[in-house]
């Protein structure tokens, strides 16, 4: 067994509540009295999740948006959050994080609960966590519900943030839809509510399309073809539309947007973009432009 | 407006829910349906909150019992937790630190229910955070509630987790139960559950008994007079009882006992050691062997 499965291992036996799910979803399903409370939380690390250049205010509203997608995923409003805060040593920028981060909470109506603020050793990556607890508006869509015959859809188009990463990588100062979308991810919260009775499988791309739909056959135990690749207007002006440019949006991660499945017939309750299907058997299956395209070596952004 | 004030400041802007308390208590209380959830987050930085060369699984061990110490304190009991985990880069490291964590959420019936792995950056000191939720098992005590008359008790001794750091900073390979109070800290849940139906206030002791008695009368608006302070035998056996090894016991964080008020005439339903008492006013008075002592310029561990 290699490292990482044994310290996924350990951690498993640890995960001994049904609320957990086995640590296989992004969330955890805590039943209290009448109601389930949709539990998560999300780190993001300096230089590893985003630039050291990024402005403090976008970093803040990020970790709120990481974590509300993925209650946005499950339907779920949003109730409350608790922030483990490392002190960047620079007042202002402490502020402008906060402020950012007020922001994303402030829009999404998830008061801040609780949480800890400490100080890191001179010259230390800081990283920041999130908790974030909602509450389930009714059904709760897995990742593993996906069945033979329904529809995959995503709720807008991938690979915008992909390339904002480059671009402000490039240049800290660069601006526009796609540093914006990289910067200042909009979580599904309304759409995530309205598709979740609907949605037999639901998660967000956070990793990037390949990978989260291959997760989400694997979860389901079914097969799933992807046969369109939404560009958005502004990626397309930027970098066209060549096989090339799709499958890069399509490894790209950090779009948050939902990708979910339903039964073949019934039409999505909101703006949704048809982007493959599901069959008996195992395996992802890329087709561009009517042609079945070889996977790439990665499919996204796999996680430590 | 001081710097940490301004960043304060605007953490409670962002607690504008009853659940949050202002943001003045170790913990959040979050009514869901017909019970009451204590949620509480803390952060562990290398360096900072424990040596880097403590056993990893003692750091784990420890990540769970300071989060369980705050359930402790509310009279709660523990119903699960979400982990936020830097990975070292050695794998025998982080199964400790897993093997650790897990002893103490197993001795407490507290399930994993999620969280977060990362990497990060190389030469970066980690951190790690535990949130923890709990539930109310009746009366929730604030740190607020203690009123003129009552009597201020301890759970244990104070000092011993203080002396045990100095040690292990010493020897690394020290042990002994003084060691052992500093790096395996037991939360008093049983004790806490059994308090809190009686006590008018109560937290636990983290950051040294002078800084927590002086935050509870604070917060109650009353003045606390310590007229003992417990030291046990082990640390009396390594270091004597002079006044100033009173004092350091006093000042000294990582204890982890319950300091708790009840009326003058009530029994404490558990072990408990009688360490002052509660009058009107305001501020703290600190009597050693019968003399007022002038308090120390720190009180004890400030957060940053």
């Amino acid at each position: 067994m290699s490292a990482e499965s044994r310290f996924l291992t350990l951690l498993r036996l640890l995960a001994n509540d049904p609320a957990a799910q086995g640590l296989a979803d992004d969330v955890a399903i805590l039943p209290v009295g009448d109601t389930r409370l949709i539990l998560t939380s999300d780190t993001m690390v300096e230089g590893v999740h985003y630039l050291p250049t990024d402005p403090p205010a976008d970093i803040g509203w990020k970790l709120a948006a990481v974590n509300l997608s993925d209650l946005a995923a499950k339907g779920a409003k949003p109730v409350g959050c608790l922030l483990n805060y490392a002190l960047s040593g620079d007042d202002a920028w402490d502020e402008a994080f906060i402020a950012g981060l007020g922001e994303a909470l402030d829009r999404h109506a998830m008061p801040l609960l609780g949480g800890d603020t400490v100080k890191m050793p001179t010259g230390s990556a800081r990283s920041y966590s999130l908790t974030a607890i909602g509450e389930a508006t009714g059904a709760v869509p897995t990742r593993s519900g996906a069945q033979p015959g329904d529809r995959l859809y995503l709720s807008g188009p991938v690979g915008d943030a992909g390339i904002g990463l480059v671009l402000a990588s490039a240049d800290a100062a660069a601006s526009g839809p796609l540093v914006e979308a990289y910067r200042r991810p909009r979580p599904r919260l309304a759409e995530g509510a309205l598709l979740a009775p609907h949605a037999t499988a639901m998660m967000d791309v956070s990793d990037g399309l390949l990978i989260d739909a291959s997760r989400m056959g694997q979860a389901s135990g079914v097969a799933i073809t992807i046969d369109h690749i939404p560009l958005s207007p502004a990626l397309e002006r930027v970098r066209g539309a060549s096989t090339a440019v799709q499958i890069a949006a399509a490894r790209a991660g950090d779009d948050y947007e939902l990708l979910f499945t339903m039964p073949r017939g019934l039409t999505p309750p909101v703006r949704a973009i048809p982007v493959g299907h599901v069959a008996a058997g195992s395996g992802l299956t890329l087709i561009i432009d009517g042609a079945v395209i070889p996977l790439p070596d990665s499919l996204g952004w796999e996680h430590g």
